[in-house]
């Protein structure tokens, strides 16, 4: 039996990056999209508790079935396992990301948020995000390796709770490198302007400080570099390295 | 100088958690409180950039500032630190959580959120939570140990990157225990009933279901067992002890 893959994003179903990641997971195997049916960037784990959710058909043919969803990236993933998918998938991507998710990004990403659901449920996961925003990016030097990448995950699932986040750089690509997350944060994140009865709002836009640019080990450092990025990610947050120091100030 | 305390959290600026939780600070330092202006459950560490963000003014004193704003939690803490404290906090507290924000929870709670926020810029962070999603829960048990922990951190900041879960049980409190995120994840997530004009829609419901229900060392454990969970956590999702695996798997 192919391998059964399913897709998401969180730049909406009609994007561009998830038109080429679906194409090229058909080369690999059987593939199913649940994707928002509008942008959802910068959503996070978020889940829709408040309201209902709702999908629809977009396509059902043998190979590939589309549908578009309501909610949020991570919801999307809980749809696809809980009510439209028939069998596990043996694996979940998500993207082609228009942005980098390199860094503290992962934090915010809905792209990576999917990622991370999927990973939960005990199905291979990986991000693909590209470092540009454009709508109409130019994904073909990524493709080779997302295929790759791909196929080697299926093949060599990692263990439980663990999941990759995939960055490729501006440009040429020199190789593939694997890194760790880099330290950073975002800066002078807010442009206020004032609404035309007189009151304040505010725009988040903002700036990303690496806060260890000299180290080469680093995601940052690989896509500045002009190497792929793959970041092993864990959905434990557990902080094992300081427990003993916070057990001796606690208890 | 006495501390200055940032608080947020995501049920809202209304909630009792935040009143309690404010109460307690103002026995520690000087408070400033930015809170969404209505319930901002599982918005994980969403942010808002399509948008603009508000805040107003709800209550201005020497010692007592607090703000409602637009967004969400993570939001809430970007304003804050970037527009709306003159000072760097020396602590961020988030919640107090109606419910708990234990094992996977915490990928997906805004409290957690507004926590790994604040700990990305630098700022001493716990996010407090109780096992009870009552509006008019009890918090009394829960208030001598989040007085004692905050003080604690002041005191002894922990290093970048670090910050606390910290989760109280339902009943009797028999004491602390530094944990483990405990490995589950959500089954049975969709209801689904049809609309009045015959289309479906689901609501996210759903059952955690404990992966290693046997393991003493986990906070759902600890929370099951009558003892406040401190977990440990860290903003570096990177999976150090999977890197030369992939590694050989990928290069």
């Amino acid at each position: 039996m192919k391998p059964f893959i399913l897709i998401t994003n969180d730049d909406g179903i009609n994007s561009k990056g998830i038109s080429v990641l679906t194409r090229l997971m058909l080369q690999i195997g059987d593939v199913t999209v649940v994707a928002p049916d509008s942008v959802r960037s910068a959503q996070s784990n978020a889940i829709t508790i408040s309201q209902p959710i709702t999908f629809q058909t977009v396509e059902e043919s043998d190979s590939l079935k589309r549908y578009q969803c309501s909610g949020t990236p991570t919801d999307c993933v809980k749809l696809a396992l809980g009510t439209i998918c028939t069998r596990k998938p043996d694996l979940l991507v998500s993207g082609i990301n228009h942005g980098s998710n390199a860094a503290i990004a992962v934090i915010y990403s809905g792209t990576m948020g999917a990622v991370l659901e999927g990973c939960e449920n005990g199905i291979p996961s990986i991000g693909f995000s590209i470092s540009d925003y454009e709508a109409d990016a130019d994904f073909s030097r990524f493709e080779k390796y997302i295929v790759e990448i791909s196929r080697k995950i299926i093949e060599s699932p990692l263990p439980y709770g663990y999941c990759l986040n995939v960055n490729c750089p501006k440009g040429e690509i020199k190789g593939v490198k694997i890194c760790r997350q880099c330290k950073g944060l975002w800066v002078k994140e807010f442009e206020k302007r004032t609404h035309p009865f007189g009151t304040p709002y505010y725009w988040m836009t903002g700036e990303f400080e690496n806060l260890e640019p000299q180290s080469s080990d680093t995601d940052e450092w690989a896509l500045n570099n002009g190497y792929i990025s793959i970041v092993p990610t864990k959905i434990d947050m557990t902080a094992y390295e300081i427990c003993e120091e916070v057990e001796k100030l606690m208890c």
